[in-house]
């Protein structure tokens, strides 16, 4: 016989899933109700106009997909793309590898931009794929790279991309919540996130938005979307404007009732922080995560400018075992930090400070983790003022 | 302000979600932890063992999917068809339908064997289509149809289609734990459900199984799977046999943690109760609600040898107003039973008694609401009996 699986406790300061309010797991275990019920009904309505608030749109279409972050970005590529498209990817780590692979998978041919990793998209790189590039019907990039800690200039490579009559996908998936991200201002057309990051939510589900003119391009499509779950044109029909009224909601797929209970929860939550205040908590605590990250002689791999606060990649000093520093964090201290994705592997830790995550007791908690543990393995870092670095920057706000 | 959801305490006995055992809502609530903590590991090697008994089946690829059944329905399509292929599907209810979506977003040509709306599909006809079309490569069908509530003969259907040389999808979304379903017995090659129906598990997951003829015709494929997110070349490096060792696997998408804790423990609930004793369940309260319902004078849609015990199909009477009589079992009797679904949509209703809603005090509920709602209607129904039918049949037990 199997017994129940009890998980213990842990400290989630990796790349997501990040710590989940408890708040959030209290609404998920509430009664599960009909995917058709009245009361269901509303709070998807209500659901949308929270994740509008998020992401700063008014667009209609602002759903959560009922998958997790990679079928949203799928969602956005098959609705959007048909083949012998021509797609401009601008590429900074492993996400923009994938949205490679969703081009490709739709029968179209991927123009790839490369930056270095743990670089920003750079503009002018795009620029140029744009004048060498005339019949690229899309360009897509991601705000923040999950694998780096990478941010990117959505207001400029959008601008860019519609100065030569592009649509635009970004990938929010670690952005949304965390940093700026105005998705109307900056008129992205496109754009899907996930539910573990910023808004520390439980994994699972991914919040997707479409304005006028990306939904003008799936109507005129010429071929049906090659997914039927994913295809926005059936998904409309279920989460669509027309959802308040309740009768003319068309049934798709069982919605996953609690999963969305828990999303309702965690964008409560950010409309009762303030959006604004969110990306200056996120910013606060990764100065302070800095703070005590530098006085240990560790070294990001992102530029200052470009470095996203909640994404800390740090190179691993000569000499470490990353997997037992890992494994140490995990089991004497309850803490999880993210290891190197790709190429990136055994050489970087990514330390996440996501929503919730991203607190003063999370910080000390890991500067004072990774000091002794360091510490222990005798690694060549300058051992024992990590916590004090980070309090005297507290102190000093 | 957005305030946070409270839903009420339904009982539901629709189609799906059907209720939900407060064990599997406080196990989806226990701390988050991350996708590759060595626990979670743990945890899905343990899923993967209690799926493999839920289906009856040793097949090593024996996964949840993380998205629901309709992704699991897209997952086994897109993954064994290939552009220009033929699939033979068997259509007797809404399902069979979206298989036919499925087949035709491949590129392949679905070949429809119809059978009216519950009736089991008939094996002759499909033998009939089978010798028209050499050229097929695979036939599908559901064994548990949603839409109506009939059963089709899976081994007598499966056989057929191995003796032309066919590989066989089965549809087991309402079927698994409710109905006998025994997937190496019977040789079914590759095979999905839901969490929401006979699991009683929230919805949003669906358990998918492979046999090894299956994979062979995956690694074989021509073309890459045109879904990133479903491709299983990608899911087996994260789920795969290897998932024990820890070590080799790979990343491919964030999984639904606290879903996935949910779906463990309906397992862990299906095997405590022994998979025979459900199925044995589902047929004794059907029998009771059946009693009951024949008492009041419905009638079911379909005729008994086909007949599903977890999804009662019958037809509303003359003269009765749909929508109304469910707006009164819900508000009053906080009770959701099921509207019909396309051509069926205002002709009946759908009483599911799914999983944990397959109870005795379920039963007595129903029929005392509907007793009562119809008779206050002056519905043509003989009024005052049907809790007593039903009563005097569990006494006969």
């Amino acid at each position: 016989m199997t017994s129940s699986f009890y998980p213990p406790q842990r400290t989630l300061m990796g790349p997501g899933p990040s710590d989940v309010n408890p708040r959030i797991t209290q609404a998920m275990a509430r009664p599960t109700i009909g995917h058709l019920d009245p009361l269901f009904v509303g709070m998807m309505d209500e659901m949308k106009g929270l994740l509008q608030y998020a992401l700063q749109t008014e667009n209609a279409l602002t759903i959560p997909v009922s998958a997790p972050g990679s079928a949203g970005m799928e969602t956005c590529f098959v609705n959007l793309v048909e083949a012998g498209d021509t797609v401009i990817v601008c590429q900074n780590g492993v996400f923009g590898g994938r949205m490679k692979e969703n081009v490709e998978r739709c029968g179209a041919t991927a123009v790839m931009v490369q930056d270095e990793w743990g670089k920003a998209c750079d503009p002018q790189k795009l620029e140029d794929a744009l004048k060498a590039h005339p019949q690229a019907k899309l360009v897509a990039f991601v705000q923040a790279e999950t694998s780096t800690g990478a941010s990117s200039d959505v207001k400029t490579l959008t601008s860019l991309a519609h100065q030569y009559d592009c649509l635009v996908i970004v990938d929010a998936v670690t952005s949304l919540a965390g940093t700026e991200l105005r998705v109307d201002d900056w008129g992205v057309d496109a754009i899907y996130s996930g539910t573990q990051k910023c808004l520390s939510c439980t994994p699972g589900l991914s919040p997707v938005s479409f304005n006028q003119r990306a939904i003008d391009v799936i109507k005129a499509r010429k071929t049906a979307v090659q997914s039927w779950f994913l295809d926005l044109n059936l998904v409309m029909g279920y989460w669509g404007p027309s959802s308040s009224t309740g009768s003319k909601r068309a049934y798709h797929h069982t919605a996953p009732v609690n999963a969305l209970y828990a999303l309702h929860e965690s964008l409560v939550i950010l409309e009762e922080e303030g959006l604004e205040n969110a990306w200056a908590r996120h910013a606060l605590h990764h100065k302070a995560l800095k703070a005590g990250l530098e006085s240990l002689g560790l070294n990001f791999v992102v530029a200052e400018a470009d470095r996203l606060p909640q994404l800390n990649a740090v190179t691993i000093p000569a000499g470490v075992d990353d997997g037992a520093v890992r494994a140490a964090l995990l089991n004497d201290y309850n803490l999880e930090i993210g290891a190197g994705l790709g190429p990136m592997a055994g050489k970087v830790w990514r330390i996440g400070l996501m929503g919730y995550a991203a607190r003063k007791d999370n910080v000390l908690l890991c500067l004072s983790a990774l000091d002794e543990v360091l510490g222990r393995m005798h690694a060549p870092v300058n051992h024992g003022d990590a916590v004090s670095a980070a309090l005297a920057f507290y102190q000093r706000q």
